[in-house]
């Protein structure tokens, strides 16, 4: 099976596809409103990547490249990606489709950071994702995992201090 | 009943209390080792808050100061709190004691800030928080609900820009 991953549009159906997601919150929403208020216009590219298996979405992410100057995570200080909202739907789970969303974001070779969910187990772990040092300031409530791609190391407290 | 909500002290039976919670993570795990470490004292302040019952923890949250100047929820920008990890066990829920922690927390008169989690259902709007205006850049994958003191508004995208 070949398995394709593809940015998805804004737009109505994609936005009624996403309530079938427990991940869908306050983002979702406030896409709904500005979609309905004419602020983005219709089929316009989110934010999110998925894959569609027999018409229907399936599975998705949400992904956002951060700024070199706000990066906290990585040595030496760069852009890098923040991944959140991975989520494959209950009956479609255990076909590789979080790992091609998870393959997806490695391909663009920035190094990658997301906030673990409790539920998610072994998978970020299976997946390359290393936990990094805990940081009150920085990291209050999250459980961040990072991906290092090669020459990237753990940023020091110093150098974000 | 009178509920007494402490400040919890960073020791072996504490760290052992909070196994008990479903939201146990990286920043307990990282208290462990630096107590094991000796890098922080045994009995020290730790930033979670409590309450017992019959001798056992059965609620807590975690509170951090977070400076002024990295304010991008409040008008006028202004030191806030950060709340996290509210949590009661699942045998003591329904009597008051979320909402002791959250007094608590209001008691000290800053704006409060959190970060809602998807079971947590209607609790937060009782509490009076309020969703704020969803900023992707800053939000990323949190749904933040934010408590307002009087006199204090939220923070127009152009006043953190």
């Amino acid at each position: 099976m070949t398995i394709k991953v593809e940015r998805l549009l804004l737009n109505y159906k994609t936005l009624e596809e996403f309530k079938k997601f427990k991940e869908y919150g306050i983002q979702e929403l406030s896409m709904l409103e500005d979609l309905q208020a004419n602020i983005i216009e219709n089929d316009s590219e989110s934010p999110f990547y998925g894959i569609y298996f027999g018409g229907k979405l399936v599975a998705r992410m949400s992904l956002y490249q951060v700024d070199k100057k706000f990066d906290k995570y990585f040595s030496p200080p760069q852009d890098y990606l923040e991944l959140w909202k991975l989520e494959v739907l209950g009956a479609f789970q255990g076909n590789g489709f979080g790992k091609a969303l998870v393959d997806y974001a490695k391909g663009k070779d920035l190094p990658i950071k997301t906030n673990k969910r409790i539920q998610s187990g072994d998978f970020w772990h299976k997946m390359g994702f290393e936990s990094v040092t805990y940081d009150m300031e920085r990291d209050l409530g999250e459980n961040p995992l990072v991906w290092y791609p090669k020459g990237v190391k753990e940023q020091n407290n110093s150098e974000h201090a």
